[in-house]
Order: C-alpha cells, then structure tokens, then sequence
C-alpha cells in the first residue's frame, strides 16, 4: 500500500502497557502512518509516561514519528495516577535500557496543533490517555477542530473501573473530556463495554509467545505484568488491553460493533465525577454525538495484533 | 400454611402497571401476608395512585388490607411523573368501576411507623414508588429502623430507564432514596439489571390471558397497553413487569441471582441525579450496603405469577 | 391587650444561648401568644435541646405552653452540631435544676400541623435552629401551607458563620431550608446581616445585669459564656443574640430595616452548601420570595428584651 | 524614575470600558512598565476585545507595546458575554477609528509564557478579565509558576454582580479562576468588595473632564456611557471603574486595604458557579491564599488616575 492510502494517526498516550501494545500494532501495521506520538499523565507521571514512549519506540525501532511531552497535568484539577495497575514506572515487568532517542523539543500541544493545520484534514487523533492534551490543543487553537477527521479515544464506558462510575481516563480529567466531547469533532469511544472484551486469554498470550522477535517478547512480558495486576485489584482472569483497541478500530472498524449514541460528560458529581453517561435508550433526546463500541470480534482483534508483531521479524530475534 | 408462616409485608407502591401485578401477586400468593398498601406520588399524582390501588383491591377482592395514602411530593424537589408509560390515570388500559373502597384515614407514614412499632420485627417493607414515605417515616421515628426486617426495594440499577442514569423510582426522589440507602436497614435492590430481565413475552402474555378469571383478565389488559408503551417509548420488544420483582423476591428469593455490594445514591450531579452508584468491581473499598438482584429465573418467576392469579378462580369469571 | 390581640406563634428552637433569650422575650412580652415550643437537634443535640426549653421554662414560669420534641437529625443528610459555639450540653454556662416539666407525646411536626389546622390561620412560624421540622410539616401535610401566616426565621444571610458561605442553621439542614424556602409561605428571614447587629455590647449587658429577677440573672449568665464563644471562636468583640430578632420581629416589626429579595438554597456546592443565595442586586430577574432583614435599631431591640425581662419580677428574686 | 525601578506588568484584558482606562492608567504612569497587553473573550468576544485594545493603543499612543490575542472561549465551559454592560462594541460610547497597529502573530499565552521564562521573575501579571489565558499559560509551561512575581487580578468579591453570588470575570471562567487560585502563586484580588467603592463620581468625572487632551477626553465619553449602563442595569448611582484598581494597586498599593484570606473558587454549585469563597472569619481553618483588597483611599485612586491622564498632554488637543 502506498503512503497516500494509509491512515495518518497521532497516538496521544500515558505508557501504560496497553499504550505501549497500541504503539506496536500501529507502527506494525501496514495500513496506518504514524504521524506522531504525544504524552500526557495519566497512568504515571509525565516524565514517566514519556521515557516509556520512548523505550517502546527503541525496541520497535520506531526512528522517524517524534515524540512530543504534552501535559503534565489535568486541565483543571489535581494529578491522579495508576501505580496499581501499571507499577511504579508506568510500564512495570519488562526491563529494557534507556532509550538513545529523545522527545522532540515542541510542546505536544504545539506538534499536534502544527500537525493538524499543515494537513489535508486526514488525521485521526487517537488519544488513549486523559483528554488534557488535545483539549488544551482545541482551545488553544480552534482552527484545527474541522481539520481533525476522527477522534478515536479509548475512554469512558457506560460503566466505571476507577470508580462505580467512571473509566480511569476520564476520571484523571473530566473536564478535558467535557471539552472533547462537546467540540463537534466525530468521536469514536472505546469504552469499557467493548475493552473488557478485548481479553487477553491464555491462547492469545500463548500465540504472542510463540512469535520469535524482541518486540513480541516485550510485549509477552508486558501481558505477564497486566495479567497478574488485572488479577489482583479487579479479579480479571484475563486483562483487557484497552488501548489497543482505538488503533485496531482506525485499521479495520469492522472489527466493532458501534452504535451512535448521545454521551454527556458528568463533572460535578459526588460518586460520579468523570462518568460518560451514555444514552443508550435514547431517553434524553439529544442528538448521538460519539460513535460508541459496544462490542468486537475476538478473533480478528487479536489477528490484527499478531500480524503486527509478525511485522518486526526485522529486528534481531530475542535469542 | 399457617399465618404465622407467611412472610409480612407492606407494599408501598404508585400503581402503575406492574404495581398493580405486584399487588395481585401478593394478595393471591398463600405465603404472602399483606400487612397493608400505602401510596405515593410516582407514575401519576397521589389521588390517582390512589385511586388505582383501591381499583386493584376492589378487582380482587381483597378487603382487609388497609390502603393509606401516602405523600403527595417527594422530599426536597418537585413532583415528576410518568404519564408517557401508564397513561393520564397512571394505569391506563383496563376500564374498571370507582371502587366502593377507601382509604383508612391514617397518613401512610403513620401507619407504615405504627405497624412497624406494634411488630415482632418481623415486617418487611416493599416500596416500588419513590421511597419519599419510608424515607418520611425514618425520619420521623427512628425507632422503627431495628423493626424493619428487610427492605425489598424496586428502584435503581447499573443503568437508567428515565434518564441515561438513573431509574424512574430513584429519580423522582433522589434524597429519599439517599435517606434509605444510608439508614443501615438491610436492603435488597429490585433495579432495572434484574426487572428488564423480568419480560412479559408473548408466550407468557398467551399463559395469562388463559386464566379465565377477571383478575387474570385485567393483567392481560394491563400487559396490552404496558406492551404498547414500552414498544413506543424505549423500543423494547416486551414489557418489564418491574415492581413484581420485588413480590417474587419476598415468596421466593431463590428466584433471584444476588450480590452483596456497595450503592450509593447521587444527588449532585449535573447528568446522574438519581442514580444508584453500584460498585460492581469493588473499586472503592467500601462496605457492601445493599443486596443488589442482578439475574432471575424466568419460568420460576413467571409460574409464581400465573399460580398466584389462577388462585382468584374463587371470583366470578369474566365472561 | 387582649389575648385576641396576641400575635401567635410558635418557636421551633435548639436551645442554644440566644434561643433560650427568644423563649423569655417571647413569654415575657404582653402582645405574643405563645402557642407552643418546638425542638430540634441543632445546636446540640435532640434530647439536650428538648431538656435546655424545658429548663427555660421552668426558669420563667411558663407552664401552659406545650413544649414538642421534633427532629433528631436532619431531613437527607447526617447531624452536625455546634458544641464550640454553645458547649456540650447547648446551653453551657448557667447551672439550672433538671425541669419537673416533660414534652407533650406529640411529635413536633404532628403539634405543629395540629395547631395550624386547628387555628384561622393567623399562627407565625417562628423557626430559629435548623428547618427540619418545619420542612417535614410541610410534605407530611400540604394542606397547612396556607394556614401559615408567616414564617420569621433566624439562618441564612448574604455571607456565613459556619462555613464562609454558609450559616449554621442553614447549614445543618439546607434540604429542609430548600424546601421552607420553595414553598410559597410568606418568610421574613433573620440572617447573619442583621443578627450581627444585634450585639450584647457592656453597656446592654449591664442593664439586664441590673434587672432583679432570677430570669434576667439567667440571661446574664447566658451573655457571659456566649460572649467568651463568640470571642474565642469567630473574634467579636461582642456576642450576636441572633434567635431574639426573630421573636423581635414578630412584636414589633418596625425595629427592622427589611427587603422583599429573591432567596435560593444552595445544596450542591463544593463550598457553599447551605448558603442562601440572596439577589441583592437584583440580577436574576426572579421574584422576591423572602423579606430579608438587613438592619435594626439597636436601642428599640433591647429596650424590648429588657422590658420582657421586667415582666418576670413576680418570680423569686434571685438573692 | 528609570526603567529598572518600573514595575513590569503584562495586562491581560477584554476591553471593555474599565479595560480600557486601566490600560491609559498603566501606560501613563511613569513607574510603570507596560511588559504586554493581552486579550481574552470576556466583556465581548474575542475580536472585538482585541479590536478595542487596539484602539486603546492608538489613541493613547502606545506604540511599543506587543498586544497578543488569546483565548476565545472558557477553558471548559461555553462564552457568555456581557453586552448589556459594554454595548454591542464591548466598548461603546466613544466613536474611534479602526487602527493601524495590528496584533503581534503570537497567541496570548505563548507570549506570556515566553515574558516569564526570559524574565527575572519580576513581572506581574494584572488579569482584569477571565482568567483563561492565565489558566492556559500555568498548564501549558508550568515552569511560569516560580517566575511570577505576583498576579493582581479583578474578579470575584464575597459577593456577586453577574448572579447574586458570583462576580462576571469569574463567573465566565470558574475553572480557570480555580486553577490560578489553586497555583500557589502569590495573588492579591480586586474584587467587588474593592471596586465598588472605585466609583466616577460626578466631581471625579468632573475633573477628568477639564484635562485637555484627547485620551483623557475619550476616558470621560467611557465614563458617560458606562455610568448609563451601571444606572440602567445594577441601579448604581456612579459606575465602579474595577479593572482600574488592579492597575493602581500595582502603582501603589497603599491605596487599598487589604487582608491575608483562604479563597475558595466554585465550581459546582447550583445557584453559586463561580463564587470567590471568601473564608472573612477564617472558620475553615485553611491557610490563606489571596491578599483580599477590601477598601481604599477614594482621593488617593483618582488622583492617580487623573495625574497619568494628564501626562498624555503631549498628545494633540481634543480641540
């Protein structure tokens, strides 16, 4: 496939190891061109969540898409990470060296905003951490909202896993969410419903295991990890990588079972700040602003993933 | 069975379709000893709620339950209802005569407190309204709080019915409900996961219709226009006889699939007002404070209902 | 006068240094007709605020008013009290024999719906603690609405006492207060505004000092440990006798410099639970619900109290 | 005085009639030195604010003064303007023609961002509109932070003009006023408390009047219009020139009485978005975080005022 035909992304992330697994499968996959890849808090802190993206695109050999830091904290209220889920560093388990490459000098904000305004109007954001970043873009610079094709967000849900209520990435900045969801821009959610279906079973690790390249082994160890914390805090038999899921919809979205639904973004509840309160019965007769996935095919989800990691059988064999 | 044996309870109810099946299933299930009705504002204003239960008595014959009416507007907001699901009656459908009945002239807050006071502890409380009048009369005695044995409530849920967050019954209102939620009173919670389980499908509509006594008669016309109603307003295929859960639950809870969790009832929020917070997940480590049904046993349920009105065989028939 | 001349009220209070002042003015003046004194927990809580009036009848004399003990905890949410401002017992400072007296067996809020469908209408609410009561009259029985003749409150004001928004009656109970607030009864409020002008300066002190009687020997203890609170606590110079404008009021309304303002209750701030929120400047273009009191003539008002004070010369000298 | 010895403040502002002579006041007064002046939607939207500032400068004669535009619209919420205070304009009244300076092609906040990182951390920032390019600025390079020397912002008070309990310049941004009074960042505010008392007399626009030159001659055509509109619209007998006072206090604080108080910003609230909570009796016990401007000294403040008009003498004559 030619350049022209692929699907240009930005990955706003917080690695995270679904963040780092949604890295692989889009700079494996032939189908998509990664613009860039911009970092937030969000499952760690910034400096953290940024030294991660940059280890995963050392051992992927990712050389040419920049990394820019983005924001450090949420739009308005105070930092909350996820050390129990992603350990100390974000991206507990595996150990890999620090990485020769270095973030851009550009504020996230700035690259993605420049991004967006040099384009035709053909980039998808896909951020799978708090909304901060691309929210400070949009009010920083209102210009790019209908120079944006897609938002596709790993987010949110009609249920919660930080909370009763709400989805840890929303949750960390409600009111990012409440910027994004409301700016007009077509949105496709990957919520809760159809990420916790996204599994990692024993036959998938085990299928993952059994590809002979440093990077599947990276990501065999980063399963090893989510497994055991998935386990653990919410007792998972199998962990969902959630954020893979935004990547493989801008691959094949015939992957998903989407609905167009109206989502509002609750800020100022007592239990249920950060909540995307999904109107799946149509009662509040709004119109539907966010695709919504409700639910996806196993088989070829993970498929899509395995074949990416097939992809950088390049690189030196882990052996 | 014995008197002694039956299970006792109150109903406090807004009928409403399945309120009224909730008070045919108790009135004709042998186990059940129906200490009294009580009304409250919900699907329609007070009188008619009212009204409709005294209709529903006269219908079934039953005269020795005293029906107390209730409250007219809910505690801290003002009155909505539900004329778009039961119609301007608040149980449109079946025409019956005025009732020759009427209310006892204690409010239902009184006599809720003075049956309680003058009990063993051994009176379950069954509201499928609002829970303005129990909250109303934990407030004004609690020394009723240790008599009450259960509270079998129908109300709430994962998810929302008249709004994308929260049920009818919790919503209408919310501080009641946070009133009874927060009183320590064991509670098991009859929400919209478990009642849009509890389906009036055609082949069961078929089952009731053949029951040839009028009481079995004025369910099928109840089910004809609710039918109706739940097709134009939510789209459902069949209607969900909620309110008749919490019946079941009191004659059989075996019928029913429980969990032990934590619910709280939002009252701040811009888009969650009324919703029961159930922390599926244990995600916040609190103290599991309601028995919440999340699954039934549809035939057992539905043979508990077509047993309890082939018992009104004793009324002349409808032809 | 007489007693057809009377202004009836009620005093629903949380004795509480100055709600005990209230008392004595109320049965000391010659034009109120005090009809009954009802409790609430407040101040302190419900059984010491029930033994606090009937200590201060006791004191002064009064023996046919009946005294109904009301609401232990507030209408939604849990019981704070203020045991900084009015010691452990709400009432600190004066020691007083427990009372030969008893509450009658009602229950405030069934005496007051009694006294005010009995009456022509022409009974004053004259709540000064938290609105529990009043509130919980209200929706047990609508029909006393318009057999209020009016509603003299002490709560609320343009600014707080205890938060920086919020006054503590309001405070305790802003559900409650909503309610009263919503309800369509003429209100005047006694807020924080004009309360804080109503200042036992020495020079006051010293008069009630002078006046020989047990009950006016009372109230100067009264002053004594009030005066130290209100030092140490919020650093008046002076203690505010809050309760007694409200009873001020009802004698000789003339003493207040009032206005007819939109007020609304706040339930869902962060930071301003319980404020009453009071349009000034007229900003919100809703009509005027309350007639705010803003301003006093601080000679009138305590020529009053000390003339109430007189009227107990019959009692036993205090020597 | 020389330039070292100025105080260097970048005004960020939407012009806006107080605006405006704020903006005269720091051009005009020697010990100041004018570092920016940025633009926020607030009074009117974007381009109009920046339009008039602008022509502030060009009447005025600033010529070396980088005006930048900024933020459009709140961090969060939707615009809400202020026509019926300004006019259509955001500035009527005087009739200027369109003028030759143009903005430089920064945005607001990246200009700000730069003046303080390139500074010694002795600028001051003097924010007289929404706090949105400040709030940007902080979250985009929180580096900022320890580089200003202090923010003098107007907005917000212990009570409200734009609703009953919040003040316009808060109340259109309450989430970016939260994140600046949260910042740790030494502040010191010029709320209604303050400017309220900052009224344009007749004898003060009297003197103004008689200063023959044609800024001061376009101050006095502002002051006829907006003493119309605060008559019209508030029932004000002279308007309160509030932005003025962040500017004077800047020049010399010892025109203004201050006090050391915690500041809380809602967020939340029903019928209190975007109240300043100011703690006046310190009951919550927080440590304070704003220097609350609560008076000043009336002849003081004109006459600085007066005195900087005078200096733009070297401009042709109204005449």
């Amino acid at each position: 496939m030619s350049v022209e035909n692929k699907r240009k992304i930005i990955i706003d992330c917080d690695p995270g190891h679904d963040d780092a697994i949604a890295i692989l499968l889009a700079a494996g996959n032939p189908n998509i061109d990664l613009v860039a890849i911009t970092t937030v808090a969000g499952n760690a802190e910034l400096d953290k969540t940024t030294l991660n993206a940059l280890k995963v695109c050392e051992i992927a050999g990712i050389r040419n898409v920049p990394v820019a830091q983005g924001a450090g904290q949420p739009l308005v209220r105070k930092r909350e990470t996820a050390a129990d889920i992603h350990g100390d560093s974000g991206m507990d388990g595996p150990v890999l060296p620090q990485p020769a490459l270095s973030p851009v000098p550009d504020h996230a904000v700035d690259l993605i905003i420049r991004k967006l305004l040099e384009s035709d109007g053909d980039i998808t954001l896909v951020p799978v951490g708090p909304l901060t970043n691309i929210a400070m873009a949009m009010r920083r610079e209102p210009a790019i909202l209908p120079k944006i094709q897609e938002i596709v967000l790993m987010g949110g849900g009609s249920f919660g896993n930080w909370t009763p209520a709400a989805e840890f990435n929303i949750f960390v900045d409600a009111e990012a969410a409440k910027v994004v969801f409301e700016s007009g821009v077509p949105i496709t959610m990957m919520g809760l419903d159809v990420t916790h279906q996204a599994l990692a079973t024993p036959e998938v690790s085990g299928r993952i295991a059994d590809i002979d390249n440093p990077v599947a082994g990276f990501v065999s160890e980063l399963l090893i990890f989510f497994r055991k914390t998935y386990q653990d805090v919410f007792g998972f038999e199998d962990p969902p990588v959630h954020d893979v899921c935004s990547v493989a919809y801008c691959i094949d979205p015939s992957i998903f079972q989407c609905r167009k639904l109206h989502v509002d973004v609750e800020t100022k509840g007592e239990f249920t700040y950060g909540m995307t309160v999904v109107d799946m019965l149509g009662v509040t007769g709004k119109e539907p602003n966010v695709n919504v996935a409700l639910g996806l095919d196993h088989a070829k989800f993970w498929d899509l993933l395995c074949e990416a990691l097939q992809n950088y059988a390049h690189l030196a064999s882990k052996a």
